[in-house]
């Protein structure tokens, strides 16, 4: 009864590198889909960024690419091409990077993957939409962050310059959005028995999730106010300092304030007139987190971690990179899966966030080696032996 | 030929509030679904944070809860557990965040749930999942932030202490996660016509999102080195300053570099030794960032915008709030979107960032006051006007 997902039976060609696309089908393979990743000749370079026990098998690399086969395609080839065709007509869904022009060259415009195979989801995944001034302009997630607008309100707000979230922040969003747009017009495809192109750019989808909240006084025509929410913005939204470190709290009900007066010893303050109302809280903000940090500054980390739970007071740990990875409740709900790679050893993966009902198999199987499976997806694609001996022979795939 | 988008048809009932719930399906509306939001009786506590003209209809209300039906339906009682289960029956997908206690309590466990309409996917999207010590937990954004490490390291690269990120960055990440999990069970349901429950945890999802490319020495097992990607975390990965703001630049290539050298008038500098190639310029990253930084510092963003563009080196500005609203082009895409809404005057909105070839109708419909539509569901449920005012008069509804 268990399958391997909610995707599995659907096939995916995924032309693109570096994290944006590989993203997007790194978790549609974790939910069941079979995905075909194409690489150049060269191989996607993140291959061989940060750290790497062997040349080509990053751990970046493979966090990005599980559950992928890697086949070697020369694109720039007329027969390069001609094997992109044959694997488009038995996939449901390609994810590529190309710019119109491009992809027209290489075979993937929308009208050529159309008229191989009606039923097909095209993504387009870039920087910038089509229609739009800067869509020939690169786009890296530096770039992206820089033109949004975080890397200024990080700045602002964090720091006396602008500054960029330390993560890959506007690919990893655009890879989600990029995702859902994706599996939208899967089921638009399965009902109607057509697919479409979906262009999912970066600036866009990131302008769109930052301006969530931040579209605050110019949602009104002639604007009420500048843009920006306010308790976003404010500095003192910050983890308080304790006597050996950081902790997040977020006393937000008069219950939750009045438990944590009582925890800090200074009950009185309940009916502090610049205290005890939200009202009176918000207007004397400053003030307030600053006593409380200069009171939490009294006690370490771990002594106010357990008060603030003992008092239903809503809290969390600033957790660094080694304390997420030993976070207990991660490991109680099987978050990380050590498993045997053939040529990497014991590695250590992240599973899917996500938990579907139906059952489902879990096994791992372990990131390709650059053209590891270019054999057997040619004969899947139904070229016979001699056929694909002269593919690689050629260079067209190795 | 033109639907209201790929998800035109689909039912979604969600019962959320605050920004993780809402922006799932402000997303689907967005693409077609209709949304029916149910709100208890003191309606989603956003209708009256930050920027509001009218009480009950803040900016970032609306900008959450475009295109949703509005029904105020107090699910303690069990007439109102009644109505919802008449939606139920007419849904396709149904969003909340009730534990498994209180969800059994309000007739939304998943096992009620499908014994009224089985092929309903169910999404829960919670701080911590159920299978761990953590899920009794309080989450919000500012909480999940700290424990998912990006506080931490958003502080100790920009700054000397924890920062949060200047938005709801927990929260919208995952809607997004929820929201890919949500349409791939959706397309499952589709091909099997059995539903499934989808639990989508926050903390887990902003873990595995955030070490995509920073679980690297402990991908190995032992590991190779500390957790973390360097060029994420270096303090030099930071937009460069110029004599009246700052921008951000990406040298990459040799040739992107041989442009910079070129225009910063130190052509010289292209056979120094240190920089003439990309190992020896990962070498002496601190200097040769150093050096830019002091050379662009002599010209404003302006001029150097103007050159890099010229030279084919990518380039970005650092975007305020305000720069990003007025931004050409969001303009030429037509991001952004003036309209009329009765009560609230003229209005400005996002738009989906996401393009799909497929026509679709684009009619913006306005943001719901509490309740506005709660009388034309409850008659699309099958009720009179007579028990529609009987549910009214028993404050079940309003």
């Amino acid at each position: 009864m268990a399958s391997k997902g909610p995707l599995s039976g659907i096939k995916v060609l995924d032309l693109s590198s570096l994290i944006l696309g590989p993203y997007i089908s790194q978790i549609m393979a974790e939910w069941g889909a079979d995905v075909i990743k194409v690489e150049a000749p060269a191989g996607d370079i993140t291959r061989n960024i940060a750290t790497t026990k062997t040349p080509g098998m990053s751990a970046i690399f493979m966090n990005l690419n599980h559950n992928k086969r890697s086949i070697v395609l020369d694109l720039k080839t007329p027969e390069g091409q001609d094997v992109l065709k044959r694997l488009v007509k038995n996939s449901d869904v390609i994810v590529h990077n190309y710019r119109p022009r491009p992809a027209k060259k290489l075979g993937v415009s929308y009208e050529q993957l159309s008229s191989i195979n009606p039923k097909l989801v095209s993504c387009i995944a870039v920087g910038y939409g089509r229609d739009g001034r800067y869509s020939e302009r690169p786009a890296y997630d530096d770039l992206i962050q820089g033109i949004c607008g975080i890397a200024d309100l990080n700045g602002r707000y964090n720091e006396s310059r602008p500054g960029y979230v330390p993560t890959a922040l506007a690919d990893k969003v655009g890879s989600l959005m990029s995702l859902s747009a994706i599996l939208a017009a899967l089921y638009d495809a399965e009902k109607t028995g057509v697919g479409q192109e979906v262009e999912s750019p970066m600036f866009e989808t990131l302008a769109s999730f930052l301006l969530l909240e931040h579209l605050t006084g110019p949602a009104y025509e002639p604007p009420l106010g500048p843009p920006g929410h306010l308790r976003q913005m404010t500095p003192l939204r910050r983890p308080f300092k304790t006597s050996d470190s950081y902790i997040c709290a977020l006393p937000y009900t008069d219950k939750h304030w009045r438990s944590l007066f009582k925890i800090i010893d200074e009950e009185a303050l309940i009916n502090d007139p610049r205290f005890s109302s939200v009202a009176k809280r918000t207007d004397n903000t400053i003030e307030l987190y600053q006593m409380i940090e200069n009171l939490l500054q009294q006690n370490t980390t771990e002594y106010w971690l357990a008060e603030l739970e003992l008092a239903d007071i809503p809290f969390a740990p600033v957790s660094t990179l080694d304390d997420l990875l030993k976070d207990p409740h991660l490991h109680d709900v099987g978050l990380f899966e050590e498993y045997e790679h053939p040529s990497e050893g014991r590695l250590r993966r992240v599973k899917s966030p996500v938990t579907f009902s139906k059952p489902m198999i879990n096994e791992p199987i372990c990131a390709s080696s650059l053209g590891e499976n270019s054999r057997e997806i040619l004969q899947e694609a139904g070229y016979d032996d001699n056929q694909i001996d002269r593919l690689f022979k050629a260079s067209v795939s190795a």
